[in-house]
């Protein structure tokens, strides 16, 4: 009869599952902005890891659906999974990009933008490992996620206006105005899982 | 006294009339796409149907707002509704684009898209024409609809790396990036709607 | 004991104050590109209306993480806040992109989306301003907020069809093909708050 009883704290476990994938895509990332020697090897990587977030998204809805009681509103833990599940669609995205466009070397903001993005993925994974047990713990590290994705838009707008002073070559300028919006999206998919983040812990508090 | 009780089953009837007007509109764009004899004429076809499309979503939403009971989840009969509107919108701006860029002739991609793009809306009206009698048919359709998006994904990325290595003239690339990215969107959009669908499905098994 | 009981009508008070603070947004933004005398200026005074309407969200939000009544559903709050607060985000991201571009002076097509842009807000006002004590009467607003939305996709779409046609130069176009993109864009999410309005009212009709 307790086998009926729905272990609602899977559900964390997935979601730091899922923090964990994503923080190894920021790695990968951030690895081949400050490297750059076998960029085709490192799409591959993120690819996979990409995919690896898709089957995380897809059990966790699965498990949803299945699911009478959950640890805090459906709609938020499908939300949460679905921006989770954004901010590794536009890491793998971004090197997609990079791969197409023949870059050959990569700027200093886009390796700042690299750095940026491996801290705040880190800081989406520290928010949901304390999401079961210290939830008040959780405004802490938002703020930190917020003021992150501030300083990425700041590094995207200063690139993007040098860019437009420096780079005659406009399809050199259609590129890397592209990447540098790309890196910064992924800040912003992070920002949005802090937002739901705190909802769920104001709400529950 | 029946009278009171809502005819919930006329929401299948709608949406299956919504994507009998995609369809509509998806092979108004293949056929501008595969033809280019009159892109005018087909824009103005094109608008039409995505206005019906609006009118058909505007119906769905009055009468959600005015029904006790729905078939299914209240907040996924308005994403449905939405999910499906949105298909038809980007049909018709990607439609907008090429005339307003006055494309001359049209790639052999941008027609594989087309079709790509018709077969994911058929697909698409196929899991709406089972989701009130035989629901447990439509992951299939799904798992169609998510190849479908996997492929139109790969021939955007391959055009748009073959437009960088060989477009010299920056103004053409910029409104072939835009047309293909547009196309690439639609199947975009169809899977959004089959997620959602399967989500119903799971939700209701 | 009173106390305890949600003054609810707070809420209308909160989007009311939102609400002013974008046209303030949109009145600071047509006189940027009216006159353009000062764009710094106006950049300043949007970035800053743009922080209070941050701050308006976010004690919606916290306001309705605690109560336990709210005079219409939750999630239509949450996205009705969500949805002022990006019209202003992208007032706000409009106004970066001319400055970061560098355009030395406003075309006559921007101009007449200012004035759209102003007209939209004010009538988002009005629709928040009935929608306590007179909501039949927000959906006239509403239609008038769709039909601005539909002129200033006229008006964007016509000034990129000139741009294609006249700009010889690749950077400039793509600044103001953007700029157009982001004005107009304006107006897509006024019609968004709309749309939710008019959702909230048939509900609670």
């Amino acid at each position: 009869m307790f086998g009926l009883i729905p272990k609602e704290e899977k559900f964390f476990v997935m979601f730091r599952d899922m923090a964990k994938s994503i923080v190894e895509g920021a790695v990968a990332l951030k690895d081949m902005l400050d490297n750059f020697s076998d960029p085709l090897k490192s799409k591959h990587l993120i690819k996979e890891i990409e995919h690896k977030c898709d089957l995380h998204t897809h059990d966790i809805i699965k498990k949803l659906n299945k699911s009478f009681i959950t640890p805090f509103d459906r709609e938020d833990i499908y939300s949460l999974a679905a921006s989770l599940d954004d901010i590794m669609d536009i890491i793998d995205s971004a090197t997609q990009h990079i791969i197409v466009y023949h870059i050959d070397r990569i700027t200093p903001e886009a390796k700042e933008l690299g750095f940026i993005i491996l801290k705040s993925c880190q800081t989406v994974e520290k928010a949901l490992d304390v999401l079961e047990k210290h939830p008040q713990r959780i405004t802490d590290f938002c703020v930190e996620i917020n003021s992150l994705e501030n300083e990425a838009d700041r590094v995207r707008s200063d690139a993007i206006s040098r860019l437009f002073n420096e780079e005659k070559d406009p399809i050199r300028l259609i590129k890397w105005k592209e990447i540098y919006e790309n890196l910064e999206l992924v800040t912003d998919k992070c920002e949005d899982a802090a937002n739901i983040l705190e909802s769920v812990v104001v709400k529950n508090a």
